[in-house]
């Protein structure tokens, strides 16, 4: 998580960028000037500056606030839960974790081998919002800073909440025998108030390397499919769900991919079907590998327009 | 649609705000300074300065950039296809238009009685993405301009493009014998250009007045109601699709409501069922009425939290 919400507010302060890269970053240079002059503590740090911005961010407004994005979260968390139901209900042969040297192109996937059902989550921006934290940020016009964030993944119970429909569709899926296991790249150290986060948004109770897995549990660093593995040898893993592709497999985030051939790669025949039907996407519109590419990757040339006169 | 966009790119300016309200809005007032000096033509408009972005803005790139808002696009699609498919088996008695004077809250729809079926779809980031308009905004370092907007809605076809899944969901839902209807706020004035840009993206073939519906083409200037009466005195419309709640029913768009009463407003317990059969809403981060709200809206006080030291 850390690493992604890194790239996430690099990306974030390189569109909003108010001050060379290796300047304190804010938000709104109006208010930050406005605040600076206010302000007689020239000996605080750059990250603590009051800076503060006239209004959140409109992604921020878009997926914490609006009526759409939790309409959008309420229809993606019910798909999931009757995706499950009905999964749960047919006795699969595999699950859906890509076995380890196959690839979204030419996938293999795990057996289920009797073994007992589970649907792995992401935690941050998949079961839970991170408002305390993002709202802090924010408020202070700070764009990311990587010690606060370790401080709010061990402090954050309380102020972290449930994404709409989130506990609806839990309560469906363990009703439905399946375990809910959390997959995140919170740090391994962090896992007491990581476990503590989810069980104050009413997520559930977590047992450390049994149900939640953290950064560090495996080999990997940030990649997942090493926990995945890891999962895999206790149970059958029917869903994966997450905000992002890492979430599902990591040969998705391999760094080699253009912005279009990773597109791409999520639209590989052998797998295109599966997005829907066991790999499950929540909207992100605010950090993440999900969030890079320069103008011609976003608007590409072939539309390129100007007005007529 | 322009009244949505600017508020939008209001809304965005607010975020990235890099001079005071009434100057040029640049992007990055780093390259902005640097191509000012490099600038010879001081007689520029302000509108019209080439100020460049450093990257587009992240909501930008997840949007129009990402595998992960391609696959939400995707699924909901599917959804909207499948649902379609199925209502058209059923011969609905009613439709999923809110009656005049009912309410969310109270809801009543129009009867079918026979009519043939129609879904109808919002234009903009709903049936098409913007992408040759919005490319052009972000590489001048424009947030918005309405007369560049209108230039658009005449001469854009061929530079939007369709969102990914709709082509397939589009062809599904007319193989079910149900027709496309689309309902946009871009100006009644411009109908050819937009059955032009709607058409050169595959979307289809409409004519105004008969399938496609345009602002002016009702009294009631960007509400979407009047419009939804006129469609249903021909159709029983099964589906209602689109990124902004008002392309659903105009009462969600009420100005009094705060922020979290809008929110609350589409879970009253007569329509929440209808959010995904029926009434479906795709993802759009980047301009609308879906954002807004301050900073006690977006981060609400019970979720304050600040590092423990």
């Amino acid at each position: 998580m850390k690493q992604i919400v890194i790239l996430a507010f690099v990306a974030l302060l390189a569109a909003c960028q108010t001050a060379p890269v290796d300047q304190p970053a804010v938000i709104s240079p109006v208010d930050a000037s406005a605040s600076a002059s206010a302000s007689a503590s020239e000996s605080a740090s750059a990250s603590e500056q009051e800076a503060k911005a006239p209004d959140p961010l409109p992604a921020h407004q878009w997926l914490y606030g609006s009526a759409e994005a939790s309409l959008i979260m309420r229809q993606t968390w019910s798909t999931i839960a009757s995706y499950v139901e009905a999964k749960a209900a047919e006795a699969p042969a595999h699950g859906v974790v890509l076995a380890r040297n196959s690839t979204p192109a030419d996938p293999s996937f795990l057996a289920c081998e009797g073994k007992p059902l589970a649907a792995v989550f992401d935690a941050d921006e998949t079961l839970i919002w991170n408002i305390g934290a993002t709202g802090y940020f924010m408020r202070k016009g700070i764009g990311f800073d990587p010690v606060i964030w370790d401080d709010w993944e061990k402090t954050g119970a309380g102020k972290a909440v449930a994404i709409p429909g989130a506990l609806e569709g839990l309560e469906r899926i363990r009703a439905a025998g399946v375990t809910v296991i959390v997959n995140t790249n919170r740090e391994n150290r962090n896992a007491a108030g990581t476990a503590e986060t989810l069980q104050a948004a009413g997520i559930g109770t977590f047992a450390h390397r049994s149900t939640l897995f953290l950064r560090g549990d495996a080999p990997d660093g940030s990649g997942k499919d090493g926990r995945r593995e890891i999962i895999s040898e206790n149970y059958c893993v029917i869903a994966l769900v997450g905000d992002q592709l890492g979430d599902i497999a990591d040969p998705f985030n391999d760094e080699t991919l253009s912005v279009s051939g990773r597109r791409a790669l999520t639209e590989a025949p052998a797998i295109a079907g599966l997005w829907g039907n066991g790999w499950f996407v929540l909207p992100n519109p605010i950090y993440g590998p999900s969030i890079r590419g320069g103008f011609t990757d976003i608007y590409p040339p072939e539309t390129d327009w100007a007005p007529s006169n």
